[in-house]
């Protein structure tokens, strides 16, 4: 197994970095194009289990746009071979005490680097 | 892409049930080897962030062993192509009023299925 080819690391990062930026300036339509669209795919928020393409579309879509800023701790991208990869980060947030925890799986569906999964939570004291 | 192969599908499948029989029996040993062995596995448990096998291991050779029962509630497997796949759990616990989350991400590193990243939290309400 390949683990972290450079130019396929190099794609994810870029892929990451994409949806980081979109995410914390509300960019939905970025947001819902970096997501695989499929029924398949998942996030488990923090404070929402959404299943389904549909059901994430229709919770960006209503979601407060303001105070989204956040920033990245720790950061770990890992590929696998050339279409395969996982992104985890610890953030924080102003005003709120814990650690955020967000893990991705990445799929390049067809030319495109896509979550199908993700899980973003608050670690607990 | 190929999606939910089935004989992909049935071999994830049976790794996850060995871990999560593993899991609620604590059998270190077995939990242990569905991890991949490397410096780039992560696991984000409700209370604690691992980051490399050693952590991930050491956690668990301290955890203490009683009470690990727990129900499934919703059950997602994924695969993708032959040796990618994602599984994604809601769960409950007695005693706690939360809905818990495991996401895992599996890749196939020579003949075995492990989890390259997981995590793993409680919803807020």
């Amino acid at each position: 197994m390949l683990i972290n080819d450079p130019a396929t690391h190099a794609a994810v990062s870029a892929a990451f970095d994409a949806y980081e930026t979109a995410l914390t300036t509300n960019d939905v339509a970025m947001l819902d194009a970096l997501f695989w669209n499929s029924p398949h795919t998942l996030r488990y928020g923090a404070t929402e289990n959404l299943v389904g393409y549909d059901e994430i579309r229709a919770f960006r879509a209503q979601r407060p746009g303001g105070d989204l800023m956040r920033t990245v701790v720790e950061r770990s991208i890992t590929t696998f071979g050339h279409d395969y990869a996982v992104a985890n980060i610890t953030f924080t947030r102003d005003g709120e005490a814990r650690i955020g925890r967000q893990s991705q799986t990445w799929v390049k569906i067809g030319e495109h680097w896509r979550v199908v999964a993700a899980h973003v939570s608050w670690m607990e004291k």
